[in-house]
């Protein structure tokens, strides 16, 4: 089996199960499943064959088998689609011939995909909401917080917490705004056939593509998207620039929190951020995750860009690299995004010290403008 | 000097022009006078010394000279303001004073990358349109264009020319859309002094900063933003996709014009395309930009989006990687973008050859549905 | 669990167990068993303590456990630290206390990390053996076999079908032996302490290491490499040329099974390289896992080379982000070597449609040289 | 022109030559003139018209209309050739008709950028060694020198400043003899002619190319290496690999810098690391430069990798990528090695700031162990 250990050390759970095999094989039989309503709705199969169909797909195959059987075919549909002709025609024999009428291998592992993606997304989201309001209840707290400005990782002149903490706000802000319009454009359902001509419907390839989009809740795109791969290259991006927002916030943390300057900390967690060495250390655990992601989001990004070039109507190597590529992003930006949002709810700030090293820096202490700029930004927010 | 030759081949002189150092040193005074008349409006310098430093910057310092103090200061703005202070004691003495009031060398450096990437944007607008139109027309003459549909490098079934050329031209124009977004989220005026705080202005910073951006055609922020790049990473990541969907188009027309399959030629122009070993043979010259901007881009995009935690209030290495980043990738998406523009405008269709595949592949000849699809793309563009 | 479907469809089981949780603990704990023998030889602890620790060694924690409290405490040592004192504890009490003497979490993670590796290099080479192999026989047996040389995606002159075996035995035997050199500097022990000094260790540090290192089949360093990554680096990029080369070959033999050109086809598997949608096409299915490593491989590799300056002694977020990196590496580099080991073995040859394709270009056929050059490259392979 | 403002804020004077039109020019004729020789003395040409060529290569075309010229035939090599027989007719008229004999553009190409690549590796081999025999010395002068060693960037146990100055000498000194290997198999000559096969050189050609080789001062490859790119990739990750050394060197500089910490101090240099709101501010310079290329490497390198699947004899699109990109790898390499090694040599050590960081981090001062660790790294240095 793959390693939980080193998915649970960059990832949550919740996020880990979206991308799981069950989650996988059951969003591809939803595309089955939606498949057969949809054929049926049109007139292209038979009701009777439809719920079979249907009910079949509310099974589950052997996952372990299932995965050395896609490994073999060199796609997970064929023996996906094996399993549930027959299982489907355990209920009723004839009915397995209806089964994934006029699609493709590629229509299923996109679709299902998309699904896992929005499942993703709504993790994301959440805990992208949780860590904006946490920043902005810091800037609103420490809006006159008097701390030393830093530059080029030299001392520089004052500024307040408060507008440390509303710049990350505006980051993640930004970057959840730049997220919700990828997803927007990117949640597509996928259904072309083998050539992406939904061709073998009768005409009738569009109308059962809108109602497959609305009963799995995606939407449904003017043409199949194959070999047109922006709508994924935009989704990665704006992972790789969540995970580029949030790192920026850990960074500061983590330099913030050495030993010599000691201006905040992370929360204490019974068991967390301890040294197997050192048991007295503290160490920036939940940077750890963040800062870790930072430096893998950009590779990732980087690889679906450079899929986007695929060759003719549906490519070789391209879209097969996506998948795993797309589910790292999502697992490592939701560890990123909860492990940030969590030491910013509880981190510990140390207003003695931010004052301490802004005395001894010795440029004064007006911070008269810092303390207008966290306003606007906070009234900025709250107006939108 | 740096390699015109390479520039060159991956390309225009135009965009090269933009990102020239001409263009660099003329934007970064372009800031200066724009912020001597932006303080003399609000009362903080005298409406003489903004009319000397105005003219002073006017002028155009030594260039080789300044990238040499550039080089060493460590920032370009150190020698370009030294020049501009004494321009400006030859003008008016004591008006050198009330030069770059308030502002830092990344202040400077961001709002002159922005005002070149501003520029750089209309060139790849312009050609953006041109491309998808042709792609467009492309998808209209051969919208019952039978040809074999192809996927994993197999034949598979009867597609048409016309929706192969939709294809292309919805992923130009989604990506023309994105890039639109993210220009107006990120072509931002930069102007936070030292700590990013606008202090020394008398409370009137963020007035002359709607005075500069005004002035300058770039967006005024709410906050400056030297270490929320966001924006910037906005821009790299949407020029990659462009680049991306450029790319997809050259790779397809460049595996249609094998000898073997003879279904397009880039267009025959005097001179290009040639062999310096085999004078008869016939290259794909615009295809071997874009498909060389295509390996490159995903590179630089990572680039940008790995510098994106920058330390505090403006970091260290980061920001200065950025400026000669975004420039090689607006060049090589310039160079891709008229590359393919020219190809598709004057490609070469041998339908006859398209027929010949089709019919040997032996899978029919029923391209209803394509046209319908085609249809559909083409008839989405026009309502928009 | 994370998905095994994914990870399948890109490597192999053998891979995957190298780098699954099992192999994971079970290369820590030989980590800790060595230090016990080899603290105990030099006297820091008892016989009775290192036998008692050793036979906990053999043990193996519940990993789905192991790998949430792993994910709490931020490292992995620490709960199978507390794993394995209680193990011991269970045997002899107070043989707990000498457990992990003088060692850090990150002793542990690398040097487990470095088992792994090694291990999966044995699995590698094994089969670059096997692909390079391959070739030389495909070089030989094809070396006078004429066909049409392509640059550009065009034809061009007469080659033999030998030739280009030839080349890709060349690149294949290259990076192999890159590989080699690189594992010969990277697969070391680490074994540093805290601080990396190996300190408390009465000055024995380095003659335990040494022993460690004998025992565990690992190199011994100069010192400690905590914040030097250039070994891991190293690892990763010659991975990623291995990638390049074998993905090369993918390419090649996917272009001339294209179905107009079907001058190679991959070898028959009853169930392999099928379509959803249309059974009767014959899909590269060894090329497209290896052109899937081909396009995440260089991410990866440069996802490691980002996190090389690593702050101080040991760094924060950077080579906690190699670990599962450079197990992705692994795993699509062993993919994609032994996919197309097979491939090669099994590599159906048309020489009909090479000789058709040649005299439809009209270029002659002349390949004497071609012929001496293949002679050369496969006489240069023997007396190595 | 390409902006040398921007080259020279990341490079230096020596290595932007190296890589600048000139340059290139003059490599590339040095190929024809070598070529001419070669061919001479192989009796495949006159020794007359070998004269009038070699005489012609002395030359070199006006530079900005060959870039222009080479951007639009898609390749350096037809113009510098047509112009090379230009100015050889003027010296013999039938001698232009030898120009050039059975060599391709890549052959050009490839050769120069491997002539490009020899000088550059000189400069970069002589600062490396200056940089890594800096970091020895300091290492020696400061085996002893007390201070805090800190991991994930907190306070840890004790260390020496020299066992710190000890791990950036191994670092550098590895990355420097992993670069001169692969210097030693990639600085190759390439000569292949439009196939790779040296065709129509009456089987002559590799006599040819060893010839050529020994004149050039680059070695002569068993066959011609088109499409075989692991050279390229391995020059390209080796040059990553130094940054990255070089990046941590300069982080941990810039992190000790910082104003509560104040352990060492980039040099003092008359208008170097100022700024221009803050002209007291002395800002780690050097430090800039090398994280700017950390940066910047692993996406450069990525590319390289992306490219290594070429198809057929040569490819399309990716070695013609790799120019710039090796070029930009180079100045970048050289650009934070040599300010590196300027950072060290005159690096302003604190110790007083050590022992005071030391003491208020109360975890004691023994470092025996890490005087030992020093000498044992010095020592092996000097028995290498």
């Amino acid at each position: 089996m793959p390693s939980l250990i080193r998915d649970r050390a960059a990832s949550t759970p919740d996020m880990i199960a979206v991308f799981g095999d069950e989650a996988l094989a059951r969003a591809a039989l939803a595309f089955e499943a939606a498949l057969a309503r949809a054929s049926a709705a049109e007139g292209l199969v038979g009701a009777d064959d439809a719920r079979a169909i249907v009910q079949a797909c509310s099974g589950l195959p052997d996952l372990g088998a299932l995965a050395d059987e896609a490994a073999h075919a060199g796609t997970l549909a064929i023996p996906l689609i094996r399993w549930l002709r027959e299982e489907t025609a355990k209920r009723a024999h004839a009915s397995a011939g209806a089964v994934h009428l006029g699609a493709t291998s590629q229509d299923v592992a996109d679709t299902a995909l998309m699904l896992q993606a929005k499942a993703g997304a709504m993790l994301i989201e959440r805990d992208l909401v949780r860590l904006a309001d946490g920043l902005a209840a810091l800037a609103e707290t420490h809006a006159a917080t008097p701390m030393i400005g830093r530059t080029l990782l030299q001392q520089a002149l004052p500024i307040t917490f408060g507008l440390k903490a509303a710049h990350w706000m505006l980051s993640i802000d930004a970057a959840a705004v730049r997220f919700r319009r990828e997803c927007e454009g990117a949640l597509n359902l996928q259904f072309g056939g083998a050539a992406g001509t939904q061709a073998e419907l009768a005409g009738k390839g569009q109308a059962i593509a809108e109602r497959m989009a609305a009963e799995l809740g995606l939407a449904c795109p003017a043409m199949p998207w194959h070999a047109r791969r922006d709508g994924v290259a935009g989704l990665a991006t704006a992972l790789a620039i969540i995970v580029g927002a949030v790192g920026k916030v850990a960074l500061d943390v983590a330099l913030m929190a050495q030993g010599e300057i000691g201006e905040v900390f992370e929360p204490l967690a019974e068991g967390r951020g301890g040294s197997s060495a050192m048991p007295h250390k503290r160490n920036p655990t939940g940077g750890q995750i963040a800062l870790s992601a930072a430096q893998r989001a950009p590779g990732l990004a980087a690889t679906v860009l450079t899929g986007m070039p695929q060759a003719h109507e549906r490519g070789l190597g391209g879209w097969q690299a996506e998948g795993p590529v797309l589910a790292e992003l999502f697992q490592i930006t939701h560890g990123a995004v909860a492990a940030m949002a969590d030491v910013i709810a509880g981190l510990d700030v140390n207003t003695g010290a931010m004052r301490r090293n802004l005395d001894a820096a010795g440029v004064g202490e007006d911070v008269g403008e810092s303390l207008a700029l966290v306003r606007r930004a906070l009234a900025g927010r709250e107006t939108r």
